[in-house]
């Protein structure tokens, strides 16, 4: 597998762009549209919120076809809290791409992020899609990725290529963050495209292992959106054969998924709002997988951890407490705890002086590494979040004004 | 029931204080004696984390015998994570008390707050508790509240009368909040005295029920800490009558046990770290109540309304998210949400811009309440929290600092 640049990519049978059509106040891309010359197998992964956006309803019912052409996805508003009506403007919304680009309806997935509560400015959507159509091209994808950012700070985007069968595919991905990310998904849009054949029900499982060791070990502020979704279109134009089911061509592209949504993951965590660290967060000898990544959750979204990674004190005490209420087997005298290669915790107590001088230096860096021994089993799961600083309440406290 | 001025009270048979003593860095009062003249009945409720301070261990030990005499409770050093040492360390502090007071080391319970990892300075420790005997005095409850804050900005005290079995009781109460706190306690001390004679089993059922409906319906940011705990005392000295179980008068002794936990649980909430609104959040019409108290529990800590809360932004978007988040039943398209007066959402719709006006000068108090209706039965909770500043960060970026 090779990991591409993201300027210029292109991914075969697939055009994309994403423009300004004013859904945003400010000028600043709000729509992106992509797009297969062909119908390709589709495969979702939804929020597990109650509370579900429009677009997410309507794409879980197109997602079990297995199939389609087209997303439209708009940022500046989530189309969420808004009952009939913002069904009715996300069906409009398809309506209105399919006929710009000669689809069915049905072959048009949709996606929105912004505010929640209000509805969708359909002139300026039928506008811009209109727009959007003009302008497809194959290498838009750096256009389509900043068109769907919100309080993101950079636009999120991975691609890799590999040798199926005999020929070259290559699995690209465009992602948004960037508060409310927690696992379950987030304010979190995440479009894959692949030219690899790759039939749906075999797309589907690969995608929700996919995400499952990316998008759902990451945590920012521990709340799931109403709007997060992850789409995976596969739409065959490399041409290979068709992989059989557990074959080695399967695994090669489960491979390559995995390495474009874990760095999309990772990316989103990077521009967590208001992050000045970027944290991986390791917890071993952990009683079982669950128990493992319920430690590394409960210390990884902690308030209380994640100010002191902010202010780079070596506050281990919080790191206890956060384990201590995760609700794991777990026992103060047999914990260690690791910032970065400074073990500053042996069997529960505190190392000293020297030892939190060698954590204080790790936590100076932009990226901190934290392990945790439980010593209660053979389990490890490792998690990424970030630090809790001024700005994450200021974007937080002045999003809407 | 009367509610009386916290400056300069007495409960009959109990004398305190509050003093100095160098457990913290700066010269602010840092240990304090609470002690009865006579044997005691005692009730506990202590942290349910699983790391637990010595104190704690060695407090849930003596509980269970039901009675005691003194309390010596610290701030600036949590003696938690101090393992054998930390243990030994806590014996001791009981010791030098017993010593002093002339009691058993098993009448004598020991508190801790402050920073987690570091072992208690035994010697300031002897120190503070001789010169705290020699203040103790019957009025000394403001000096014993000092004694026990930490980020706390002001002491927290309740003190209220009631006559029982022909007698005059007294039931008074100090705390600490104001990092930390969450149901299942925070890094909450709270001593409570009363000269009425209760039996201590009736004590600690009593003592259940008044935390349920008061330090377990509050939440800062999330966390129990390791230290928590609930004490009460009950010396009889008072001379009523044995209250029957079930019986008008331990009905009287319940409701001003509520009055003074419910508030000096507000006040640690209003003094919550960084907090510049005091917010009351009601679920109601819930399926059963403990699914009231966890949508409102999930709605009060999610740190997107807590900011928006912050920044007077009425974006009720972020509540919906948070009760779709909190695993219980909730149906959109039946949820009414109103912020003070104004119902901003109906049928899960937003009610346009004369509504959220209205809401928005709810907002600007320094005191706010929001109302959740699910419409999915006939259960409701009501649970207190603050908002999440830049304070907030800060406080915690720098704590150990």
């Amino acid at each position: 597998m090779r990991i591409l640049d993201t300027k210029n990519f292109s991914v075969p049978g697939f055009k994309t762009w994403g423009i300004h059509c004013g859904i945003k106040k400010e000028v600043k891309k709000d729509l992106a549209l992509i797009v297969s010359d062909r119908e390709a197998a589709v495969a979702g992964v939804f929020t597990r919120n109650r509370v579900k956006a429009a677009p997410v309803l309507v794409d879980m019912a197109r997602a079990r076809s297995g199939k389609g052409r087209v997303i439209v996805a708009n940022s500046g508003c989530a189309n969420a809290c808004t009952g009939k009506r913002g069904l009715s403007d996300a069906h409009a919304t398809a309506e209105l791409a399919a006929r710009e680009l000669g689809v069915k309806p049905d072959a048009v997935y949709v996606a929105s992020t912004g505010v929640i509560g209000e509805f969708l400015p359909m002139q300026k959507v039928a506008t811009g899609i209109s727009l959007a159509t003009g302008l497809l091209s194959p290498s838009g994808w750096e256009q389509a990725a900043e068109a769907i950012m919100t309080t993101d700070i950079y636009p999120k985007l991975s691609v890799v290529r590999e040798e199926i069968g005999g020929k070259t595919i290559t699995v690209a991905g465009i992602a948004k963050g960037s508060g409310m990310i927690h696992p379950g998904l987030a304010t979190m849009l995440c479009f894959i495209v692949t030219d690899a054949l790759i039939p749906a029900p075999a797309l589907k499982r690969a995608l929700l292992s996919s995400a499952d060791q990316s998008f759902n070990n990451i945590t920012i502020d521990g709340e799931s959106s109403t709007n997060d979704m992850i789409l995976c279109m596969a739409n065959g134009a490399a041409g290979n054969k068709r992989p059989a089911a557990g074959g080695k061509d399967i695994k090669k592209f489960q491979a390559c998924l995995d390495a474009v949504t874990r760095s999309l993951a990772m990316q989103v965590v990077r521009d967590g709002e208001g992050a000045t660290k970027f944290v991986e967060l390791t917890v071993q000898t952990a009683k079982n997988p669950v128990e493992a990544k319920r430690a590394a959750m409960a210390v990884a979204k902690s308030s209380l951890v994640k100010t002191a990674l902010f202010g780079e004190d070596a506050n281990w005490g919080r790191i206890m407490v956060a384990l201590g209420n995760a609700g794991v087997e777990m026992d103060e005298a047999r914990t260690d705890i690791f910032i970065g290669k400074a073990k500053i915790v042996e069997k529960g107590l505190g190392q000293g002086k020297a030892a939190e001088r060698e954590a204080a230096l790790a936590l100076k860096q932009r990226e901190v590494r934290i392990t945790i021994d439980l010593h209660k089993g053979k389990a490890a799961a490792t998690v990424w979040t970030c630090d809790l600083s001024y700005e994450y309440v200021k974007i937080n406290a002045a999003y809407r004004s």
